[in-house]
């Protein structure tokens, strides 16, 4: 078992970064397309391209056979490095751009971020 | 920005492995105590010590300023290779036994799965 780490391949020695995590559940409305999910899902993922304070970023829909997802379909998950980043990240105008092109399309958010412990 | 990734310091050369997500989040029971909360975070995080499916694990509490939590303040994270060795984690003894520890004092809880996309 390892712990889940920032993507290390280019760290050099055995450095370890602290990592705040943001975790982004997402469920769409029932009138929102498969063209519309797909646009919030492209950019979303194209944030973590655009903004450099996002350090690691994963996507992914949900598969879990345990039905506790409460509707939700969707996870995002960002990594910062200091919550300023991350604040900076939240009133940055791409974010923003995003999430005024995302809304008309999300039925529940949940958010959850948190230093990451091993 | 790098693609989270599991920890590939032990890996040779550049091998992507794919990675199943398994996000829990929970909101503990306003009747339980820190101990009764301390307990449950550890027997979760002992889980990833004792059951070699689980690839990878972190778990940190809110601390996201956009009140989207939903009431949940806890976020653990494990990581998987193959569908089976999640849903074998799923029945697993030792994990059946952390589940009947954690239920008494889980008010609200949250699960998405999903394959790890950049």
């Amino acid at each position: 078992m390892n712990t889940l780490s920032p993507d290390v391949s280019g760290q050099s020695g055995g450095s370890q970064q602290k990592t705040l995590r943001h975790v982004v559940l997402v469920k769409f409305k029932e009138t929102s397309s498969k063209a519309d999910i797909e646009k919030v899902e492209k950019a979303f993922a194209g944030l973590s391209k655009t903004i450099s304070l996002i350090k690691t970023f994963e996507w992914g829909t949900n598969n879990s056979p345990e039905n506790l997802n409460q509707g939700l379909t969707h996870c995002f998950l960002a990594g910062f490095s200091t919550e300023k980043d991350r604040d900076d990240y939240l009133v940055h105008p791409l974010h923003k751009e995003f999430v005024a092109l995302a809304q008309p399309h999300l039925d529940k958010v949940t958010v959850i971020d948190y230093w990451v412990k091993p």
